[in-house]
């Protein structure tokens, strides 16, 4: 997920409610599948990665299935700026990049073609360098496995749709190069199956800096 | 396989010798397998990669299914300097990197560790720098999805054995570091489980030029 060598990631979340271990088991996995384990540096799995959720019962208050949606929510919502603090700490990232991926046959096909955006290195480096480059992004969207037609699918770069029903609009590249000079930017693609799969991923961009640092880091 | 926007590989190789098309279609995917297929310069696909064989029967010879593994044997000795030119070209690359994968399950296995090391940045960065550093191989030999078993697992660099039978053998990285300092460098690994499958496959080291030149091409 990040760097085995430098760094392990270990995550803590305390409540003072009590809830029954394995619903708060279930609960966590749910909120680490959208947060923590939707985040990639690149691409590399630490070693040992562990998120770990204690809960002491102190408030008095008790919580049941019927509380599960609020519980995973507010999970999430501890969860989600941690996960993303993790990427902003990445090897030489300059940006942090959030990909969104809609029209996907699943969410499990969403999720690939999210982590094969989040881990293609043309596409960080495009990032990284301000270039608006759908092409890339269509092309990593057609060989990540998951089920694509080009007809129906969009490049959003923030709010400036650079390609949409399998044309590319050309004439916006500058508004989105000048969109991309920020260090937040948004990729949202479709991949034009007419399907609900969704997903969200964070990543980062690539740099001549994470080359440096991970080349001269000695063992 | 390279970069979808600077080049497509086009490859076209000839013989003069009269082959049945169905033969020469498994003999040149055969050969393909384990030459073209057997690349990664950064786990990208080009979008319109090609080869192609032709036939023409000029030299009065006919080939059999008698003589398929003869030419499979031919056809690899064509591809695999044209596929290994590849790499060497491959953006910024400083070092080829001949990959040798044994003791997997499978040959599928082996290629899957294979390519998981091909494609990671930080063994890429890591031979870059010149840092023998095994932990990185061991790292990613065990996510790549191939059954692997450390304690019988192995890494060498060249004929340097840093690593065996889960035990790391540090007195010797000075000599591997000396041994990186070559422009053509082997890494093999065994993933210990005892088993058959092998795996060949070629790289490059990731260096900042590779960032600088696809960060800096523009669309």
């Amino acid at each position: 997920m990040i760097e085995p060598m430098m760094a392990t990631m270990l995550g803590f979340v305390t409540l003072d409610a009590a809830v029954d271990p394995a619903l708060l088991q279930q609960a966590l996995k749910a909120a680490c599948d959208d947060t923590f384990n939707a985040i990639s540096v690149d691409g590399e799995c630490s070693t040992n990665d562990c998120v770990a959720v204690l809960a002491n019962g102190a408030s008095g208050v008790t919580l049941g299935t019927g509380d599960y949606p609020a519980l995973v929510d507010a999970l999430r919502q501890i969860c989600e700026p941690l996960a993303i603090a993790i990427v902003r700490g990445g090897e030489g990232a300059t940006k942090l990049i959030t990909i969104r991926v809609t029209g996907a046959q699943s969410n499990v096909e969403a999720r690939r073609a999210a982590r094969a955006i989040a881990n293609s290195p043309l596409v960080k480096t495009a990032i990284h360098g301000g270039d608006p480059n759908w092409g890339r992004l269509v092309a990593v969207m057609g060989r990540s496995g998951a089920a694509f037609s080009l007809a129906g699918a969009a490049v959003r770069l923030g709010p400036v749709e650079l390609f949409t029903e399998g044309t590319p609009h050309d004439e916006r590249a500058p508004e989105a190069a000048e969109y991309l000079t920020r260090d937040e930017v948004e990729i949202e693609v479709d991949l034009g199956t007419g399907g609900n799969g969704a997903s969200r991923m964070w990543t980062c961009d690539l740099s001549a800096e994470y080359v440096r640092i991970n080349a001269e880091y000695r063992t």
